[in-house]
């Protein structure tokens, strides 16, 4: 099952890879379902992975940013960010991934995910119960210690001030805009933690966009929680969103919630 | 004069792509020349560097983060970042350049500039009087339109809060860690600003993090200013620091000063 993650990053990888220069990988073509304009490299690998599901036959339902919920009458359902950090892309910042995760209903049954950086091939896979890697390297989020400590934090437009407030805690602060490769730096240890509180709760995260992130997250020893510090679960919905804590040491949740 | 500059470019690109998995590369060293703990992948790069302008006796004098001034009687001299970024470089985030500048005695008169993504390898180079290109193709900064407003700012320890305040006014915002290469993203208009106030002088911005890049946005139509708005102008001195906001049109200066 992870195998055929795999392929499915790959496969999306490649068609990234390939895109002619005259792409324009940031056209807005229509209205996603997630409420959001569909950008042209959205769209592209979208279909990569709908075809190949459909191509294979694989026994899965499919839930997209762009396609909603794709019933096919199935037990398990593929929750797919094609691309996740889509402004990076555009902006040709090589940090954004494609993000695929296989569960049932919500984020805490999900049995497999992958993340794949699309620029520099990276992959983060995680089954559950049996720890998390990256590039085959099983990987393990790393204890806090104040002098070397990072936090990424949401910025922008709808961020509380409190997302400064964790930014200023650490020595180094960050803010990358893809969420599911932030969370895999805390994953393998490079960050401490990753906050986002956002105001404005329709711009919060969404199932697709940490659905494979927070399991490989949670293999690989840390762990998410809602900002009342409720572990968090997300239901394998479009419309539902969330702020939260993810980190890797619990001696970071201490510090800042 | 611009090529030997990408041939340096390449050069380094070349070795930091071929060290090998088991090469530390956040291992402490050494105190460098500015004060900060010389890294072994900041030192190789600057190696690198070095050799070649010996090796090719080229008539310039060199300032580096690591081994600060190497007085060759030159009239002019290379300000070099061997690597911009070197934490995303430990951390394996794909975003971390070199940044290379020629001139005699101060920013303003910088003459050539070359920045390149180690990982990606694209290319910002920039003549004064010449305009700047990233791989090989003219860029410009963008016009401001609050609607897809990006602000890249400076967060962590030392951030003041306007740093904050100024992230809030677009659309999106990013902190990259690479001052180089956000400078860059200004210069080729994928972000609006680029925006450091830090409360501790000797964390700010130095010459060698953007002699290159300040001269790049400069011929893409854009500009830095110190935070009294007067144009941004820097010794070459490894101590000298200064906060700034860096920007491609006008109206984002009186946007946020």
């Amino acid at each position: 099952m992870l195998d055929t993650l795999k392929l499915i990053a790959r496969k999306v990888r490649e068609a990234e890879r390939s895109l002619s220069p005259q792409f324009d990988r940031g056209q807005e073509l229509y209205q996603g379902a997630d409420g959001t304009p569909t950008l042209a490299v959205d769209k592209m690998a979208e279909d990569v992975i709908l075809d190949f599901v459909k191509e294979r036959d694989l026994p899965w339902n499919v839930l997209s940013e762009e396609a909603g919920f794709i019933d096919r009458k199935a037990k398990k359902t593929l929750v797919i960010d094609p691309i996740d950090g889509t402004h990076n892309c555009v902006m040709g910042v090589p940090f954004y991934s494609v993000s695929l995760a296989l569960g049932t209903k919500d984020m805490l049954d999900i049995e497999a995910g992958v993340v794949q950086n699309l620029v520099t091939g990276d992959l983060y896979c995680a089954e559950k119960g049996k720890g998390a890697s990256c590039n085959g390297e099983r990987i393990i989020a790393r204890e806090f210690s104040p002098y070397r400590s990072l936090f990424i934090v949401y910025t922008g437009k709808y961020a509380a001030q409190d997302n400064f407030d964790v930014a200023r805690r650490g020595v180094r602060a960050r803010s990358f805009g893809c969420a599911s490769l932030e969370m895999c730096l805390v994953a393998e240890g490079h960050a401490d933690a990753y906050y986002m509180n956002c105001e404005v709760p329709e711009k919060s995260v969404r199932i697709i966009d940490i659905a494979a992130s927070a399991l490989i997250l949670r293999e690989a020893g840390g762990d998410i929680v809602d900002l009342n510090d409720k572990r968090l679960n997300m239901g394998f919905d479009l419309m539902e969103r969330s702020n939260f804590l993810a980190y890797g040491d619990r001696k970071v949740k201490e510090l800042i919630m």
